[in-house]
């Protein structure tokens, strides 16, 4: 189960030929009666951003922050292929909002794939019909959704995450650390949740940067990357319905606390409750893409503590996740600390390399800036390192300042999966 | 000829057991009286920098600007070694004074290897009488001492550059791009002309900002990054020595002008013309070290123009220089352009994809922001991908702003160099 979890959703998928595989290459996420609900986005901030991401951006604004269908198409990713491209992707909208009857605008877009090409819109065309009207509500139509955008990806990344009387669903395509050669994430996450645009985008705002955007592979931020979310409201809509009218509005508290993701639960979700569940969501798909990390052979979180602030730490954080020489270590199981401090020292932030801890899988390699490699733990840093996965640890002894990253190492997959896209 | 060209310099080079091979792994570039002369130096800007360049930036503080020597090792990078570290750094320069008969703040000190590792210092400080008493004019003793500061570098980087009346000598052990596992820069310059010490600092920083920081291999700054340059003004002085006495004060302009790089040229450079020849020997080492590239099987210019001005032209061209996906593209010999804009549009410059230009060898790929590949020239295309130099041009349309950095592709090499110490 993923997007078709809450209420209110249906997904479909269609091959129409942009993969030379045949695999099916169109994806379908609407509400279930084709008209619009909440909706909120996150876009990746490049300034070469693909067509898709413009079309999208200009539409929620249009709508104020309502759609009934996320379109998506792999194999492609219509990027660089200018007005024609916004075009073709004006065009994958309409066709969409004219099978289920509602307004273009109402439509959102996602592609992946290469950028440069020209986007075969007319194979494009073609299937859309098949995939609308092939629409379905259940588990197998949200798995054939999430296969559908799959590039690389050797599984297909879905979720559900229960929350206090409503449901959030979701599906990924991940790229972030699996194929940088196709270098675009993009999520689709539904809720039957009610919430109005803007506390939605908020939530997905925070819930995107304390997950998605703890990631790095590359640094390298694709000019397609996107996360929607969908809301239709219609578990409170059910709930309202099934109790006795006007009885949860005059006493919501008791039977929320005694209902926690029951059907009966009284209200719509607080801010933070929409939150949580969406940071939930989105944290492990995250979680789910770094496991399918084909052209690495770890996973590796690196955590900065004590650093003078939040922002330094997560600056921190962020120069060692992505550091070339700390991920070719990785991948060579050598705990070469002395790239790591080196990585702080050009991080841009306050550092005092006598206070500097590292610690390899809790097991502390340098203190006060210093070797302080015990050759008795020689073995059990032998096995942190072979492991597949590894936390590196970076005590700054400053301040209360903390944040992490999610990386991988560097090694020949990534050279193989990347180094020519013929 | 390297650092001896220019009069006045002696050097020499020892092996004290620091690496494993046997190999010599002490050097010395020294004033040929032992006395000291006008000195400059830049260093890493890592937070985390080695005890050398601790060391060093001391020295160059407490005599404003006047150094008799500069000791070098290689095999350890006497970085993140404490306080001790400081201590070993301190006792190399001790000992060099106390040989030359200088003061121990006259003598400068450079360190490349490994990180975190003690330095074994007996071994230095049982090396370092030997390595001073060897010391010689000639292209020999140059030869040798470029030879000791080899890391892994398969052939030394030596260059002279004649000035007007004045000459300039370098060696340099490079690590930008051939070997980022010792990640470290060294370059030592030599000049006979007469310069004062905040001229000579002036230049050389210019020199090094247009020459060694304009290439990069994977954006990792070292903990020992150095250049220094050391000016003895012999030729000046012997100059004014072989003219009458007053006669070149009175008449210097006409004489100069008939005899660039003569001996009998008058009076010292001008700074203009000192940077020039120290920025000609900055850029000849660089171009060297580009050259032994072993991790990488090209060298690739990347050039920005027609951006907003000269810092976005630089910025541009860095992104794109250290993008691990474009570098992948480079290796694989794909002339994936799609990957250069996405790195120019999230370079936090002005950016317009509508006007944006790619070529790759004079080759247009990418002509208003879309493919602009001509089929009849996929042959020329494939050629310029398969050499072992490649120009990629970005013109953004914006402004007159243009920069470029030199780096390498990303490739089995690179990964197999640095995955482990071991």
């Amino acid at each position: 189960m993923s997007v078709t979890a809450p209420e209110g959703f249906v997904a479909s998928a269609a091959a129409c030929g942009l993969k030379a595989s045949g695999a099916t290459d169109l994806s379908l996420v609407a509400t279930a009666d084709g008209r619009p609900v909440a909706a909120a986005a996150t876009f990746t901030t490049n300034k070469a951003a693909a067509a898709p991401v413009n079309v999208s951006r200009r539409h929620l604004q249009a709508t104020a922050g309502r759609a009934a269908a996320v379109v998506l198409n792999s194999g492609n990713a219509n990027a660089a292929t200018g007005q024609t491209g916004d075009e073709h992707a004006e065009r994958m909208c309409a066709l969409v909002a004219h099978e289920l009857g509602c307004e273009s605008d109402e439509v959102l877009v996602c592609s992946t794939g290469l950028i440069g090409i020209p986007l075969k819109i007319e194979r494009v065309t073609a299937g859309i019909p098949t995939l609308v009207r092939a629409r379905a509500a259940g588990a197998e139509a949200g798995q054939a959704a999430a296969n559908a955008i799959m590039t690389t990806d050797t599984r297909s990344k879905q979720v559900v995450v229960p929350g206090r009387g409503f449901t959030v669903g979701g599906m990924a395509k991940g790229a972030a650390m699996l194929a940088p050669n196709m270098a675009t994430m993009l999520a689709v996450l539904t809720t039957d949740a009610a919430a109005e645009p803007a506390m939605l985008r908020r939530a997905l705002q925070d819930a995107v940067s304390r997950s998605f955007n703890q990631m790095t592979v590359d640094a390298c931020t694709s000019t397609n990357d996107t996360v929607i979310v969908l809301a239709s409201g219609r578990a409170q809509a059910r709930a309202a319905a099934a109790a006795p009218a006007g009885d949860w509005a005059a006493t919501p508290a008791p039977a929320a606390a005694s209902n926690w993701a029951g059907a009966a639960a009284a209200g719509p979700p607080t801010e933070v409750e929409l939150t949580d569940a969406l940071w939930e969501a989105c944290a492990d798909l995250a979680g789910q893409m770094a496991a399918d990390a084909e052209g690495a052979t770890k996973v590796v979180r690196v955590r900065v503590v004590g650093a003078a602030d939040y922002h330094e730490a997560a600056a921190g954080a962020r120069k060692i996740a992505q550091s070339q020489l700390v991920k070719c270590s990785f991948y060579g199981q050598d705990p070469y600390w002395g790239r790591v401090v080196s990585e702080l020292g050009s991080a841009g932030i306050a550092f005092d390399m006598d206070r500097v801890r590292i610690t390899y899988g809790g097991i502390t390699v340098c203190r006060g800036g210093v070797e302080a490699g015990d050759p008795a733990q020689a073995g059990a840093l032998a096995k942190v390192m072979a492991g597949d996965t590894i936390e590196v640890v970076a005590h700054l002894g400053l301040g209360t300042g903390e944040a992490s990253m999610i990386t991988c190492d560097l090694g020949h997959g990534y050279i193989d999966e990347n180094m020519s896209t013929s």
